[in-house]
């Protein structure tokens, strides 16, 4: 890696912000600088380069959904966990609640939509016992190696406050019996995960992690076994950026997961852990410029795992 | 009216109800007796026919619909109700959550499905101010003249423990800012109304006063406005079955309410008011010796609104 | 009824067709004239008023599915036309090929969408034989009294060079086991009958013939059963203008089927018979001025059959 | 390799064969024989391993949708190959209608259901000019190296006799004007394409091209370039076993297509190019004896690309 072409990458792609927009659904989230965009890449080795806005703080949202579907691999199993959830793609939005009407059974399509990451919430609540949310959290510092991880407030409330779809998306699950744990215990759970702040470095040395597999060096503590990385990476590469999973794969063609706060997590298996930071989303929710960095880098270092 | 001829229609149709299933959904609703079938009609003069199990009492479910409906009208008139709902009918089950999400605005179809209800208690409850179930009851009291309808705590129970999927419509339409009411108050009240307790004859009496257009007699106090009472005939013509309904309107031709419990509210304009039970519901959630009773009816004594 | 009042209505609601916009999706119908508006009503007696644009020709269009529906009423009966569709309203637009998947069934929800009047077209095609476009033209002309209408050759020529989407609807049920015949020939029928020119006063004839239950006086020949008509004016009430139908009951509240030529037949039964024409068309494909002046005529005149 | 542990692998899942059905709504594949089960495995030098019934042969079916999305890669390139067809997966079934209509842009979701199929050869022959059957035909000769390849003329039959849901596909496409070519000649090639006979070995020779990346050794002509064979490889995995591809990528996590004939062609990049078939089928019309042995195969050799 270079830090010099990284820093050109960035300077490139900060024009193509403008075309994105500030989530709005969450009122605070518009708060953010449409034209930050900022990149940490980790090597196998540990070495990290940085370039743009690197030390910005924002909200890992959806990639919390990351660090809830390793925690539940490792504590649950594969075949319990897909006992509650799928792992298809959906083609609607991450918010919808179509198919957990249409398909008979009320099981969400995968992990990454709300509605799966809540199921799995819920799962952790039934099986884990307590103090769920302190043990993700516990987990996630351990993950990024930073522990002093917070939750925004704000941020916090404002989900809390506007969270009636992820409600009705709770409960229309709990009433097809998918989960039998209390709705509001879950959604506490959920959106505070959403809610901690973090930056494009803890996001590049969690998907450094994901990349080897679960151990950081020789030596050091196992935080998920290599097939827990496996089911992770699987997933992330069908359905990490909602419903432009697949045309993210064939553009830049690595595991990765985006967030409303406009955070990307990516991983290149055995080479590079990635954490991307742009706010400005397309209409889809997914950074703008976070895509376009990963679509350079991918095609500048051959990063498809399917080249 | 014939009393001899109802009894004979009534023994007809009792055979039917084998082909039914009690409702299944709330669990409290399955205790009812399969084959029970009666019925009372009320002429323009107010005087009753009964026939079959016209004492048995079972709880009035979607019919409290009509009721909710009413009151919504007198006190906010209908271009306010029509704000809040659709006058179409739904081609998905009662409880379907699809459309508000398919339908931008998140308004529902009609007042006569489970989200429909919902929207205008919330509305009442934004306008009406405080103890709206009790003004509910009250005015059901007037509407049926019987100060003594009961709530069936063992329903109410049963409703507020497996009502999850009409907690997903009320936080689903709430998140797309069809209601700001509380969504917990506005099930209370939901589920109360669901669980009152009737027979037929407050059924007949209920649809008496609809078939006269809201005041009893002469010099009997105006329930509701006539221009109430075309409204809330029609939204029963045409929505009144669920998505049976325009089955219904072609093999009896009445505006006509039907609620899970097996109870049919039935309006012969300018003539009948009739109530009907039987707990055995066809595929559709309706009564199915309810509604072989009311066809055979209709085409005895021409009650079609369409001949 | 009164010539002047009339004049007086057609004045009044000419303005509105400015928020209105001809059909698009047939390139020919844009060529109408958006300001037209005319109306004929005729009495149960015979006697006809007219206003406005009364002699503007259009293209039949939807209306015809009501010709389509009497024909296969009178020739296969009640029972057979329910076999092969739906007595419900849609919540879709009129040419949406969802349901058709979703029902497992695959037959359409009712005969005045655009699958449902295919699908009895077929029926006819199966069971009454050959030239069926010529029987149903000529049942045409005998329903209107008006032996001289004929095909406008440009618009038929636009509905087949357009008509993709009707074929997607025909291939669908026929892939569904719906019916047999050869879609192209269902098309030509179907096709052909919406080419049709007609005037407001052929709509007010056939509309009368609804209104007096299918004899146009004492001697004359029945053109169809009273069950028929009540058949039909059944469907009018509950699906006759798509997916603003229930609202359509709960403003004007009489039997009705609009095309998206601009025509609406309307019957008030027992009393009149009526034809209204306006190209400009709402955002559910139906006449703007149309719907107006029929709201006008209602409220002043007391039509609604829910009153 | 080793074709002891092939033979074993297959007598391993014969049995399983009895859990599927083979493809009833074709009626000529319902011929097949349920328990044949045969694989073929070509490494990157070229050398076979077969086990099974690896000669029976069988119609291509979907798998030919692999063809004819290199073919028009090839031809018209990437970008206009997505301004055609998305790259998203379906939750819905392989020949589902829905989507064409929710999504405003009639657009199919990806290359590998029927709709976008279809919707590559309108590209093609509005592109390509003439024969294009012919074309395809000996493109395919070449990617397998077998120039002896024919149409099963009675599959072709019923494919064309019960090809109606997919004509409803097509008409639809060319309605919402996703292209312009005739529907009858498009459908053509697509049922004729459907019809191909192949064996196991004729599915590795292909799959070894793309593990290959289309040229098949030192000095052989390129039959597609790389990026061809990247972008045909990402669908495979994103979309490849229709709603059931998310879950195929995380058991066994290569790039694969199956067809309702039973075949799967399955890929391990630089590694292997494999064919199975199994003409038994599980809900979602995949061989379900070819993704147990797949799946064995990718657990023994550790072929998940995702590993």
């Amino acid at each position: 890696m270079n830090a010099q072409l990284l820093n050109q990458m960035v300077q490139q792609v900060r024009g193509c912000t403008r075309q994105g927009k500030l989530a709005a659904y969450i009122p605070e989230l518009a708060k953010a600088d449409p034209e930050a965009v900022g990149i940490c890449v980790m090597d196998i080795a540990g070495h990290c380069w940085s370039a743009g806005d690197a030390d910005t703080v924002f909200t890992i949202q959806s990639i919390s959904k990351v660090v809830t579907l390793l925690f539940a691999l490792e504590h649950c199993g594969i075949q319990q966990v897909l006992s509650r959830i799928g792992a298809e793609q959906t083609a609607d939005a991450f918010n919808s609640i179509i198919k957990l009407e249409t398909r008979n059974s009320g099981k969400p399509l995968n992990p990454f939509i709300n509605a799966g990451a809540i199921a799995l919430i819920a799962l952790l609540m039934e099986t884990c016992g307590d103090n769920l949310f302190e043990r993700l959290h516990a987990y996630l510092a351990k993950l990024t190696d930073n522990h002093a991880l917070t939750i925004d407030q704000a941020v916090l409330a404002s989900e809390q406050h506007t969270g009636d779809i992820n409600r009705a998306l709770a409960y229309y699950q709990k009433g097809m019996h998918v989960f039998d744990a209390d709705v509001d215990q879950v959604l506490d759970v959920y959106f505070r995960m959403c809610s901690l702040q973090v930056t494009v470095k803890d996001l590049a040395a969690l998907a450094h992690l994901l990349a080897v597999n679960g151990c950081r060096q020789a030596g050091a503590a196992r935080l998920f076994s290599p097939e827990s990385a496996r089911c992770v990476k699987v997933l992330m590469t069908t359905c990490g950026l909602y419903d432009a999973s697949g045309w993210f794969a064939l553009e830049v063609g690595i595991p990765a997961k985006s967030g409303v706060g406009g955070g990307i997590l990516a991983v290149v298996p055995g080479r590079f852990g990635v954490g991307v930071v742009g706010p400005a989303l397309d209409e889809k929710g997914n950074s703008i410029a976070g895509i376009a960095l990963l679509k350079e880098l991918s095609s500048a270092f051959r990063w498809s795992v399917f080249a």
